[in-house]
């Protein structure tokens, strides 16, 4: 533990002894202090604090009737292992922000959503959809439909691959009820049949993350400019036997890169080469602001290496919840299967309104909206960041997201806190993190912040920073 | 194993060896031979049938190859284990239910499906109440909802359950992707924090046994007219440690039965003193005939140990895709991150109709239609039965489902299969068993069929039934 743990504020009212607890609790919540970890005896930190021994006791007891930390006979005092379930919850700023139907939080510039807001959907379009097929389609719109997904539209879905140089036949395609099942079907099949370790990038989305946490081990792998660390990558393939090799391609959740097509090539031998797969989420890749990426499924010659995920939610309505997955040959059967005992099929409604978008040319119209409208916020984000303190990571090519760099000596938790009074919601950089306490980045969102909030959310950020370091 | 268990037909061209292997082979895979039972020798099998060691060698040879059986030096042969993968495919029939979108096969007469024919759907309804809502709610429509639900529909369904005398408050109401979703996330809730037994009943709903084969250890106890055989429960509650009793207790399928009050009232104190959930999954109480049932979670008092799964499937249509769960205050919060990591939040434009449905009356009105109509066909399947060589095991209250005994002496899979050529659809009695290979009964549902398919179908049954006993 270093030195500079503990921050003691004399002029503060709560007791000292509380201070220590607190300081120390939050470390272990953000899992800078990890399990297992050993802290400074009693002695030593009265010593580095200059504070009574039995204050220290004090909190330290305290730490232990809350669990958070534990005392050997003899040996010290550690970090106790943190609770699965702790992670099993959904970050509450996840939570909160579904609440009540809506993503943005009232009265606070919302940096945190990654769906767009209300004002960019296609309310108009999606009304004429829907009269217009119950209209046609009558009575067959409230029937189940099949498990793999409405036949019309997965067949449309597959023809329309082909312009992605992706060339499947229908039966590796499944309609999900939104990308988040894709996760939840691969979980149910993968795991069962091979065994529970995965690879995640360092950082990546957190979304996944939680999802991962409660019943695999995860191993993490560092994020370039341009993809993974293949070489930290396939260190990891040479050891173990991994069930999947979790990341999402284009404009990536939190670092918003994209990783080179060299990259992508290898990736494909590496899994090929461990025999293990690649799931590919893919919620972003249709925003692009210049030119489409090369997409890694079309590199999976012999479909047998990539899963890929797809999410309509960013693209077109996050409420039709609906996505699709591209499956090797050898998973279609189990993953009809998982998707039958998880929600039996699809609303057919939905899907049957999905294909209308995608057959008329509508969501290719929307999309190219978003796209102008997401480049144009992008200018006015780096254009905003220029004027502050702030660093932007990496340049992004498509999108919406982010990742920026604090000044150094700027603690990301008390920045996030202080944002959060300010008005301003982000996600503090830990959360994309799997055990690391690294909060010196932050990630803006600005799908559902218009060009107005954007200017006025940075502003206020480098307010923030400006009395953080006056203080 | 019985001595009659080979049937050689000399008529027959299918050469004597292929005969017994496929005899053998149809008894394990219906599961009347189980695991590790003892075959008789080779010379043991030709004494009995009087045929060639060389034929019986050939038939045992083919079964091992195939994976049927195993031998083992000195000791015999044996049926070998079978597969898990086998049981975790949903049975065909019900795949094959989904496909194109209908419940119904063509050209034949529909005994299986669980689910109301078009006709009977409330289309017209559905439109009005969509049209209206497109107008009315605009681009709220599209966005993500509460991962709990949607907040007016939990609260109408919470204040409507007073009338049913289950007074809970909203936050112990879970919206979910229709029921199979709710089985699924008590799964993922219930195995992880205690164990993976359940109970069922003998028979039990085929949809929940596949759906709990993959992952836990399934105990079964005999079904009575009135419900569980309640002391083998307790026998088994005595020994293992149960992490939920599954059941459905009005009008279930297959047997049709409800249970009595008095077994609800035993069955709440059992739970209460062994500490284990019941499970209650309810897709067909709302379609009684005379008067509504005792719902079971109106006898747990203290909102602790019954969980409700409740269907709109059956009552209103199937492919909104929606039900609800009534959850113990312990496990609402475990269920609402198992829904996050399982699809987000269900539909946002489907929850918001279906709200409409209830609080304009119209789901009512649309119930009352059902229960007549369901009544009168009742009547029609209790009068051609009675002239038929069939009989109804339990008169039934509601719903749809009647469980028909066959006739003494008649092979339930060669009546199946016979069925099934003459252009009827039922499932065989075996299907809602664990493993035990039980084909004297088999389900019979008029959801699907009308009054003349039902008179059609039945009479040719019995015509099937006339065929098998003059052969």
């Amino acid at each position: 533990m270093k030195k500079n743990l503990i921050n003691i504020d004399p002029s503060d009212k709560t007791p000292i002894y509380k201070q220590i607890y607190k300081e120390i609790k939050e470390r272990i919540d953000r899992a800078e202090l990890v399990e297992n970890t050993k802290l400074p005896s009693i002695r030593q930190l009265s010593m580095q604090l200059g504070i009574n021994n039995l204050t220290i006791l004090k909190a330290y007891n305290l730490l232990e009737s809350k669990g958070y930390i534990y005392k050997k006979q003899g040996s010290g005092v550690f970090v106790k292992k943190r609770e699965l379930s702790l992670y099993f919850e959904p970050p509450k700023d996840v939570l909160e922000s579904f609440k009540g139907g809506e993503t943005v939080v009232q009265d606070t510039i919302d940096f945190v959503s990654g769906t767009p807001s209300k004002s960019i959907l296609p309310f108009d379009e999606f009304k004429d959809i829907s009269i217009k097929l119950l209209e046609r389609d009558g009575v067959d719109l409230l029937t189940y439909h099949n498990t793999r997904g409405y036949d019309q539209l997965r067949a449309h879905i597959t023809e329309r691959l082909k312009s992605r140089d992706i060339f499947i036949s229908k039966r590796n395609l499944q309609i999900t009820s939104g990308a988040q099942q894709g996760l939840d079907l691969i979980l149910k099949v993968l795991l069962s049949q091979k065994n529970n370790k995965v690879v995640v990038g360092r950082p990546t989305y957190h979304g996944a993350l939680n999802t991962f946490r409660k019943e695999c081990k995860i191993y993490s792998v560092g994020m370039d400019r341009d993809g993974f660390d293949l070489e930290e990558l396939e260190e990891i393939l040479k050891e173990e036997n991994i069930a999947f090799i979790y990341t999402m391609m284009d404009f990536e959740s939190p670092t918003g890169i994209s990783w080179s097509d060299e990259k992508k090539e290898k990736l494909i031998e590496l899994a090929e080469r461990y025999n293990t797969y690649i799931v590919e989420d893919d919620c972003l890749s249709d925003l692009y602001f210049h030119k489409r990426k090369l997409p890694l499924k079309s590199l999976d010659r012999e479909n047998k290496y990539v899963i890929s995920i797809k999410s309509f939610s960013k693209a077109l309505v996050p409420g039709i919840r609906l996505g699709y997955m591209i499956l090797p040959d050898e998973l279609t059967q189990k993953i009809v299967s998982a998707k039958f005992t998880s929600d039996i099929s699809s609303s057919g409604l939905n899907q049957r309104i999905l294909l209308e978008f995608l057959e008329s040319g509508t969501f290719d119209k929307h999309l190219n909206k978003l796209r102008r409208l997401y480049k144009k916020r992008y200018g006015v984000v780096r254009e905003a960041i220029e004027d502050s303190n702030l660093t932007i990571t990496y340049d992004i090519e498509g999108g919406f997201y982010v990742w920026i760099a604090l000044p150094k000596g700027i603690d990301g938790n008390i920045f996030y806190l202080n944002c959060k009074k300010a008005g301003i919601s982000i996600l503090p950089g830990n959360v994309f993190f799997l055990n690391e306490g690294r909060v010196t980045h932050f990630r803006l969102s600005f799908a559902a912040a218009d060009e107005e909030q954007i200017v006025e959310g940075i502003q206020r950020m480098n307010k923030v920073l400006f009395q953080m370091t006056a203080e």
